[in-house]
């Protein structure tokens, strides 16, 4: 198993427990995404690839990348991929990752957010999207083809939400709390708050792409839910 | 112009700054949703109505919203429709709002990001997106439906993203710093980071739901980009 991570540039306040805490123990190798790299560094994390325009840093910031990091690609800004998605294509195409997991891609601009969501729905990535996986704070979201799936619960997580983000048919949660028996959608729908049954859930689908999120609430509580 | 506001029980943290410091001075009703409801009226704004299951409530709390709220309604948990989607239910139909604008919809659970971001594809609100708009601190989110539109820059935000949220026709984008012409699109795509080019905006298409996107970085700086 060839897991590569991914650290784009946003809020640190919603990065998972482990990447503040122990950010070493998380297994596999580092691609730093522009400021992201730097953070890897601070972090006592040096990236095998540093990708971005940089043109945010402070030219002693990009000096200390340039001594450290082994391989700098500079991204041309104004250019057609995004630095995150420069790096899915360096982590899945030149690493041959069989898992690529991607901190910080949530929170701040939602048009970064939706393009780190949608970016597996590209013909070029979506034959690997189980590949991909999105963590923070209080989410992980996973991708999944059509077939028959089984997914494990995560401990600290309690919901579980199927994310249709294109059209979908033939969606079956056979043992999950709130069942679906091949429900059909036109357009992306998020069917949140389910729950798993024990550990383990299973699902299946004829077409389509379908996310999976995992979700908490910040405090074990249901005060702060949005719906 | 009816403007209706609803208050979800997202992170206060994310608030536009607006409703920070001088909620009254937002025009409009509110409905509050769930624990929004008791936020309301911390801020000195009795909701029209309250709407949620109010589980989260301490007793107190609920007694407090039950005194001064003139109309509650009592959601069923494990119900078809979130608390959010009963509230602009209600805004749309019972209330008749030519505008709904949403706040605290955004942050925390992504799995409840994405089923306010999406509801507005469901047939029975489509036909209405055009009224509907999320905001927090650093976005706005409208919605568009096939047509020629124009759209005004708003002086704190400096991005501007069009995200087809179905499969879109014909997206042209005349006059913005990147254009398109006649773009198809098959499956949801952020394309993020454009901007205004002076105050205004034009852009057209041929059929789908395309979701407008205003953004700013947090501090002004792009120190923090996620892509």
């Amino acid at each position: 198993m060839q897991r590569i991570n991914l650290l784009v540039g946003g809020p640190e306040v919603l990065w998972p427990a482990q990447l503040k805490t122990a950010p070493t123990a998380i297994p596999g190798g580092w691609l730093g995404i522009d400021r992201g790299s730097l953070r890897l560094l601070k972090m006592g994390i040096v990236p095998q690839i540093a990708i971005g325009d940089f043109d945010s840093l402070h030219h002693t910031e990009l000096h200390q990348l340039e001594k450290k990091v082994p391989d700098i690609r500079y991204s041309i800004p104004e250019k057609d991929d995004t630095d995150t998605e420069l790096g899915l294509k360096t982590a899945l195409f030149d690493l041959q990752a069989d898992q690529v997991a991607i901190y910080g891609a949530t929170g701040g601009r939602l048009d970064h957010f939706l393009v780190n969501l949608f970016m597996v729905l590209e013909p070029r990535f979506k034959p690997y999207c189980e590949r991909v996986m999105l963590l923070d704070r209080q989410n992980s979201i996973r991708f999944y083809r059509p077939g028959a799936h089984v997914i494990q619960k995560e401990p600290d997580k309690r919901y579980l939400a199927f994310v249709p983000l294109t059209a979908v048919t033939g969606l079956t949660l056979p043992d999950e709390k709130y069942r679906l028996e091949q429900a059909d959608s036109v357009d992306p729908i998020s069917w949140a708050s389910n729950e798993f049954i024990g550990t383990t859930g299973h699902f299946s689908f004829t077409s389509g792409v379908v996310a999976v999120i995992q979700s908490s609430d910040l405090n074990g509580q249901k005060a702060d839910a949005p719906v």
